[in-house]
């Protein structure tokens, strides 16, 4: 699918016919979908597609993570091309984050991944407990 | 957004306005987006969505995840009611997994966030090509 690598777009839902393949351990496409839905990824675009955002204002948009985590969320996401980041020319010096365009691409299906869980969570809640009464509790 | 719990459609990327926020640590729909979105949970998704699989054969189509994994990873994701676990009766027995209704929505997000990925993965090792030169090499 040499011709979809500029714009990304996919119209087939068959993986066969893609150059990389996520279910193929070896291939690097594998670690590029674990950077953007690993734990913090995909928090930290989801958090970057509403606007840029300095580092602690993405630690307290993204609740929990930790300066470490955060920190190599960002270098992973900027090696991958998802995340750009800018040194203001500022005093004190102040640096911003933003999303490449290719970020935000990535962004998008991930806000829609996300929505559609977060919509569904009422029946997912009833499903777990469902699930642990079948078990006897948990 | 009450009145899209039954869809889990979201026509907005605001995520203020709905009852579940993946951004808050103690909210549940965040464990429900780390099963879907962990480094098994989204291959064995993505798996399903093609056909429903027996363990064994879940095994091999998931390149690289142990039996413990694979394990962990369905009882996770049937909980949340994203996978159908059926014992078919036959000898030897046998059991097949398969989507829910919601669990192929869910797939469907996740394959247009999986296409998108791999059909530019070219960028992505150009990107970290520069990356890592700009740094002296990794």
């Amino acid at each position: 699918m040499a011709s979809d690598t500029d714009t990304g777009s996919m119209s087939t839902d068959s993986f066969d016919s893609l150059a990389f393949d996520v279910f193929s351990r070896a291939c690097p496409s594998r670690s590029t979908l674990e950077h953007v839905t690993g734990r913090w990824g995909g928090l930290t675009i989801g958090a970057l597609y509403e606007e840029s955002l300095r580092f602690n204002e993405l630690r307290r948009r993204v609740d929990g993570v930790s300066e470490k985590m955060l920190s190599q969320t960002l270098h992973a996401l900027e090696r991958d091309g998802l995340v750009l980041r800018e040194a203001q020319p500022v005093n004190p010096p102040r640096v911003d984050y933003e999303l490449t365009p290719f970020g935000r691409e990535v962004a998008e299906k991930l806000l829609g991944l996300i929505h559609c869980v977060e919509g569904r969570m009422d029946e997912v809640l009833a499903s777990r407990a469902r699930y642990d009464e079948a078990r006897g509790g948990r």
